[in-house]
């Protein structure tokens, strides 16, 4: 076999998805690309904020040397400590530049977590719908998904989740603001989450991590905060980039912290650097560690956003669709009339209208709408979506 | 445990020759940085060309829309494309875009193909002395390295390798110029290998790859040219990145390329892809991409490598040290005088010379000096060389 085993298959188990990108670009070839709208990919389309230009200006200009060499695999002592800095604006505990580590996107510090702490066949707990992406970086450390359901309207289930904790249990990890949903968890969810898991934990003798990854921290409507994970439980990492709130992911810049009171601290911190070195990432890119430490209280302007989704939610409301309005992130998971998500979708498709079916994300008889996009496409798909619907 | 068995086991194991690094640190400390000389790492002294500068300062000024977004996880087209075209200046075969993997550095590039290609428990043959890096890289993706000794003047020893080939021989890895011994393969070399590599390919009914990593490729001396393994062998993988030649080992930028004629090559390209996006590295770097779309014909100035080898060979010869005068690379990798070169490393590190073991590289009875430092430090460590061979 020229591939592996489980790479063939992975390329197998996507191709339906992937073809129905194919048929995207397909449809944007024969309508033209303004006739086309598409909801599919969560790709920023505001572009970074001016000062992100005139940050690598300026630090292209500077003459120093060795800014492009090897550094530490954590990365760059200045970029860290600014990142803790920060982290301390809203965490109850204080950070040190010691449990940053600045990481090739959140993927990457996703992965360097998960690698640090999972042995062959133990599990992680992840709430459904979800980041479909999470099953590979799972398994390329041997780790195992148990997905578990959230209730109606996407909040924790602590049945659900106590009932899949089992002593192979390493870690739960939780999306807030979500992807798919705009879902994010309340103070009092992650307080009674780690209520559960300290218990567990004791139970069985060592840590069950809450990992947090929160790409979309930044991106929340009607002045509503995202609660942190610090304040609630010690045996926690957070992960996130700075591809959503700056559009900047084709960049791959991250980082990944541990709580300043996790067991076992200067193992863990140790275990992530190896993990950020011998995942092949090395360090995360050295300009935008210098750009992004000065770009930590910058952001897009979230209220473009925020007049997406209220224009969207209106649009869809209006039209019977039923959904829950979201909070953050820029994701809508409104229910399919049919019960067939994938055959939904598709119909969508025939309005030139491109969405994903809720069963990608292990949330079927949904479909998700990334409203990421230009305000002529949400006005553009409207009609569509209206049409598609009064057949139902 | 806090952190996974294998992790904890892998911190334990390089804590020997962190305690080198720390002990330098140290030294620094205590003596000044300018009285201790530093020939550990191999973190280019050279600055980046002038261009890079140039390059990077068009490209952040430029405008245009949606350039630090999500692309294909292969890479820009752009990019893809002068990368192929810069291949064609070179080799016999002609490639296109669709046969590069833009990736995060070598490592990022190593990882993608290793990961394509694995499936669990199968081995790769490695010749010794090696870049130790590649065990990780190996077991990331459960693979098992299979290390075969060179010939004393470094050159492949046929007779080991094809004692070292199995059912379960995955691939041999080469990396020329070598990383730690300075060693380019010569063409035969290579064609020899491909003759044996096609040989147990049709013995065993699937092919046996051979992975080229040459970050090295432009840092060779004395007008010799690196061969290439895609002209010695289809079933050939080229693994590089923009670290060395260009000195921008911090930015993670390099690429993988399939050779054109390579079995299954849509399966292989796809396999390259998705693993370029699952193991979280998403793409490579979108700003240095288009960086280096215009510096693939530029270097830093080889011939100042040049004058440190030759200055230090000069001085290392004079003294009595017996070793092979590097082709290519920045490393030179001498006979020890004593047997146990940790202990003549640790007597050099006494007159505040900092080396690395060769038993660190799989080559004991050898030590690796990094000469990519200021001439400063070759001059000053040339009479602490000198004493401690006296004493042996």
């Amino acid at each position: 076999m020229p591939v592996s085993q489980k790479i063939r298959e992975a390329i197998g188990r996507s191709s339906w998805i992937r073809k129905m990108f194919e048929e995207g670009a397909k449809r944007k070839a024969e309508y033209g690309e303004d006739n086309v709208f598409d909801f599919s990919l969560g790709n920023p389309n505001l572009e970074p904020p001016p000062r992100v230009h005139q940050v690598l200006e300026d630090l292209v200009r500077d003459p120093t040397p060795g800014q492009h060499a090897y550094m530490s695999n954590a990365g760059l002592v200045k970029t860290r400590r600014a990142v803790a800095d920060y982290l301390n604006t809203y965490n109850r505990d204080r950070f040190s530049s010691e449990e940053i580590v600045m990481t090739v996107g959140a993927g990457g510090g996703l992965n360097v977590v998960l690698k640090t702490i999972l042995n062959p066949g133990e599990e992680v707990i992840i709430p459904k719908p979800y980041f479909v992406e999470y099953n590979f970086y799972l398994d390329n450390h041997q780790g195992t998904p148990r997905l578990v359901k959230t209730r109606p309207d996407f909040s924790l289930d602590f049945d659900a989740i106590e009932e899949a904790v089992t002593e192979k249990t390493r870690a739960v990890l939780i999306n807030s603001p979500n992807n798919p949903t705009g879902k994010v968890y309340a103070e009092e969810e992650l307080k009674e989450l780690a209520g559960l898991l300290s218990h567990y934990s004791g139970k069985f003798g060592q840590p069950i991590y809450l990992i947090s990854d929160e790409p979309y921290r930044k991106i929340v409507y009607d002045g509503i905060k995202v609660p942190t994970v610090f304040d609630a439980y010690n045996e926690s990492f957070m992960v996130t980039s700075f591809s959503k709130d700056l559009s900047l992911p084709g960049e791959r810049i991250g980082y990944a912290a541990a709580h300043p009171g996790i067991s076992d601290k200067k193992m863990i911190l140790a275990g992530m650097v190896l993990c950020n070195r011998v995942l092949g990432y090395v360090n995360a890119p050295a300009l935008m560690q210098r750009a992004i430490t000065r770009l930590l209280e910058d952001s897009v302007d979230i209220s473009l956003y925020q007049q997406k989704r209220d224009r969207l939610c209106e649009g869809l409301a209006s039209f019977g669709y039923e959904f829950k309005k979201p909070e953050g992130a820029f994701y809508l998971f409104p229910r399919t009339p049919l019960e067939d998500d994938v055959a939904f979708v598709a119909a969508l498709q025939d309005e030139n209208i491109l969405t994903v079916p809720g069963s990608g994300f292990g949330g079927p008889g949904h479909f998700r709408i990334a409203y990421c996009v230009s305000d002529r496409v949400i006005e553009g798909a409207l009609p569509g979506f209206e049409k598609v619907m009064k057949r139902y």
